[in-house]
């Protein structure tokens, strides 16, 4: 990603909300400590004191937090905040400012976000231009939708509405409004980056099974798994229980229109080679998994997530693998 | 449940898991280090190290744990572990012992357990029964489908195969085995606890909206809730965006049978009081409701989990509320 950002001419603002960790953010950075976008102020704290000076929180403010987030925004270079409605810009004004500003725009996803074409979001803008609390940066979106196709194609087409709602939106306010895209289908399928000034995938540091099902990295790209153990083992009913449940793996099935064949994540030997099971279902600790000849108790099996970004933020450490042996632990931040 | 156990003349041993603090696991015995059942060995270590001596790790103990759970078998008064193979029974024999066991006994439910009514169960059993290395204590048993019934009087019928399954199996067997029974609607709905020696309750702690649904419990019983603020609000499409999602609530929609009115979580008021609105998607840190009338930025709302022992375990610290204040803040254990 890093590489395609830089053939592109685009700055490159990868999100770490999906590892959480120091390290893994350093090496989206080739190691060193570059811009970088979160999702907690929790995590922007954490990554400013390891030295990461351009962090975007790129999350809806909540009036509560501004203060937390204006004495952060003293320590470091820059903390770019977002935005999409005049009650924020409001609440910002009210704390002096001046803040760093993206204004979120909706790009399809219909979550957070402004209309692109709309006379108000327009308007909505112009406020923010004229507004001396806060810096206007930019315009930030996220195509979530990208997750909601079923073919690549569909997902090219996602990225090209991506791009085209900042691009379109951008040119009824100013050029200088820099374009910040990010969602890692879309970044994944393209060659370049083209019609945008920043980008912004996070996800693309794992992949996932569903990621993998989708046709956005292929199986071998998956770079976290959930090591677990059999420990109960019924060939009578062609079933077993491993030591991984809803804490362990979360109940993530995926997108619903994706009908996942292997469940609540790909059941895989310690080689990452699928196995002939489906993880049915999951408890609090429990997976019950089906399978014709189900494995011994004691036997180890490394589990794919489904959604790398929920599993991952289960655990207090990643142990890192290198030659089928633990080389190192990295801890990752919790919490808001 | 405490007094329903006392006045049934049953032991009383509350499952921890939901909440996984000390404080409230001594207000399960009214103060005291009373005897209580644990989901990880994490569980036991924090709550042996607190001063419980008397725990069941209710779980079927992976081998590579036993070195673990003998360590700390020895710093306690009693460490029941549950075994359900003649696999599990020889990894503890190779490991010396003597171990303190019970056998888990599928009720109904089908995830781990042996068949009450097989042969081979009976064989098992005796094979435990007659081994050096551990002490056989008696049956335990779940009942889990009791969550996947609708009406209190399916959940009675599950109450009766539950002890049921235990007092028929035990009959092949010794009747000074302990029959072990628990899960919060078995033991919510009867008024007495019949054909059953020991009680493991554990989500009662809390209850949630879940088992509010199933008539378990009342929506005003519910103890444990998730603050939440509005950090967007679309009224032209019907829709706000709370900062709570899958990591603030965890994706777990209740039992697929039930079709939840609310989604992934009930939005109340400061006053645990239903607002008409509908938690209908969660996405890492987003929560997405539909209105007819979205609340303002800056809102704040009390979300009751649908399945409180996956929220609670959300997160690091538990903010304690008396008359509308924060009165104190318990931690509760994490991992494995």
């Amino acid at each position: 990603m890093r590489e395609k950002a830089r053939a592109s001419g685009v700055k490159f603002r990868p999100h770490v909300k999906t590892h959480k960790t120091i390290e893994i953010g350093r090496m989206q950075h080739g190691g060193a400590t570059g811009p970088i976008t979160v999702s907690t102020l929790a995590e922007a704290e954490f990554f400013a004191e390891a030295g990461f000076k351009d962090i975007t929180y790129a999350f809806p403010i909540a009036p509560e937090k501004i203060k937390q987030a204006t004495a952060l925004a003293k320590k470091i270079d820059r903390l770019n905040l977002l935005i999409d409605s005049t009650s924020a810009l409001q609440a910002l004004e009210a704390h002096g400012g001046p803040f760093d500003v993206f204004l979120k725009v909706d790009c399809g996803y219909h979550r957070a976000g402004v209309d692109p074409d709309s006379e108000a979001s327009v308007r909505l803008a112009k406020a923010i231009a004229s507004s001396k609390a806060v810096r206007f940066h930019g315009l930030l979106t996220h195509a979530g939708h990208s997750y909601d196709v079923k073919t690549v194609d569909e997902i090219r087409k996602i990225a090209k509405e991506e791009t085209g709602a900042l691009t379109r939106f951008r040119s009824k306010l100013s050029s200088d409004l820099i374009r910040s895209a990010g969602s890692t289908p879309t970044m994944s399928v393209v060659d370049r980056f083209e019609d945008v000034d920043e980008v912004r995938p996070g996800n693309y540091v794992f992949y996932d099974a569903f990621q993998s099902t989708l046709g956005t990295c292929k199986r071998e790209d998956v770079a976290v798994s959930v090591l677990a153990t059999v420990v109960g083992s019924y060939p009578e009913r062609h079933q077993a229980i491993l030591d991984a449940g809803a804490l362990g793996l979360s109940k993530d099935l995926g997108p619903n229109h994706i009908d996942s064949k292997f469940g609540y994540g790909l059941v895989c030997d310690l080689n990452l080679r699928p196995l002939p099971m489906k993880l049915v279902a999951l408890s609090q600790e429990h997976g019950k998994v089906e399978a014709a000849n189900p494995p011994a108790i004691g036997t180890q099996v490394r589990i794919m997530p489904n959604h790398s970004c929920l599993t991952s933020a289960m655990y207090d450490v990643y142990h890192v693998i290198e030659g089928g042996r633990v080389v190192d632990e990295w801890k990752p931040v919790r919490g808001w």
